[in-house]
């Protein structure tokens, strides 16, 4: 892992972009003398990490606490595409364009890219794990069908949050019975691509012990910015349990 | 409003009982030099103010700073019960051991029992914001029913949170679109009693631009205590706007 800038923001997060092989990816810290937890956060469907939406959640999350990385894995954000990921985007756009379901265009794009983010978010998990000042437990925070697919085969997650508004593949649906972190799931009430009673089917079967669903009012970008703080003291009870009094989770 | 005894806590709050001619009350308040603002904390269909778990949530929420008042409206908790109500419970008991359907009787007993309430808490909020450290704008928490007439009919209630575990009568139902204030809904996933789907609709109806909501699984008590601390900065945003930065609610 090979740091290529960093920058001290105003409330104290330091922000660094690094390389770890061919992923590009950011890491914000808290000023902490003692180590702090870790939250993976990826935006739905593989959006840039330099999404202001995703930039602004993280640097909340860091400030609250907790160090907070984010990578563009293979296809995702600024990595390159392949020709066939391009010409299903262009597939996809024409549909929805058109007003025609595109559930079996999503599928064909969000599989594949699910399935080859996991190894790289997971090499970037040891890389992290190694650097001083970053403790376990660890979190997860965003893209939902990443989130079932790591939470799933990465021991390492030990609590996530996740996003109800983006295409969840048949595989990642079919896992969700096997997920057994803590979850606090996410979902806009109105979301104009993404089926309400889908996003309630998913909640339902998860298998954890302990999952909550925060529905707020509106579409898909509209989730209020408290739930940004409600989902790091989420991370607080999971991630930093024995400093904490039991709380009922 | 008379007080009939007081008691310190140990968390600093202060737990006063009154009487307001015929109706009994507590009243919670936490130690602070300014007014702080009002939650009136209400049991679903009628269920006693002393209740552990209602005194639980209503010393927690003064502690958390907030003054917190509950009573016991006609025919709730400990004021005597009319003849006819004594026989539409028994008529509930038997139907329930039963495993016969239980809206009917449900309707002719909590649809009057909100009726008579009303103005009881309405009569009480008078007295309470009568009193020196105790400051308006309004909240309301518990009883889904009585929190949908009374915002609905009582301007000072200025934001409610709800526990959807309860029969909502008729006419609380149709009236929940005009419900506006900011809500936060509490739905157990599993609450044996009280249909999942019946209290995504009535989350759906209200008119609320604001309006979260929380579910959690398991049973009809088993909300996890995390839930009352969501509340109280719920009210937060919502009861002390002028004094928190804008939090997109």
């Amino acid at each position: 892992m090979r740091f290529t800038s960093e920058q001290r923001l105003d409330d104290g997060v330091l922000a660094r972009e690094f390389t770890l092989g061919e992923i590009p990816g950011t890491l914000w810290t808290p000023e902490s003398a003692a180590p702090v937890p870790l939250v993976l956060m990826a935006h739905n469907n593989g959006l840039p990490r330099r999404d202001p939406r995703l930039v602004a959640r993280a640097r909340h999350t860091a400030a609250h606490g907790h160090a907070v990385a984010t990578i563009d894995a293979a296809g995702c954000g600024d990595r390159p595409r392949s020709a066939a990921d391009e010409e299903i985007r262009a597939e996809l756009r024409r549909a929805m364009r058109a007003g025609e379901p595109v559930d079996a265009i999503f599928e064909s794009l969000i599989g594949p890219l699910v399935e080859r983010a996991v190894p790289e978010w997971r090499t970037t998990l040891d890389a992290l794990l190694a650097l001083p000042g970053i403790g376990s437990p660890v979190g997860y925070s965003g893209w939902t069908a990443l989130g079932i697919r790591l939470a799933v085969s990465e021991p390492r997650i030990a609590a996530a949050g996740l996003f109800a508004g983006g295409y969840v593949p048949r595989a990642q649906r079919a896992e969700a019975r096997q997920v057994t972190v803590p979850l606090l799931v996410l979902v806009q009430w109105d979301d104009e691509g993404n089926p309400r009673q889908r996003a309630l089917d998913l909640f339902d079967a998860f298998g954890s012990e302990h999952k909550t669903l925060h529905a707020n009012l509106g579409g898909h970008t509209g989730t209020p910015w408290f739930e940004v703080e409600d989902g790091g003291r989420f991370f607080d009870r999971h991630l930093r349990r024995p400093a904490h009094e039991a709380t009922g989770t």
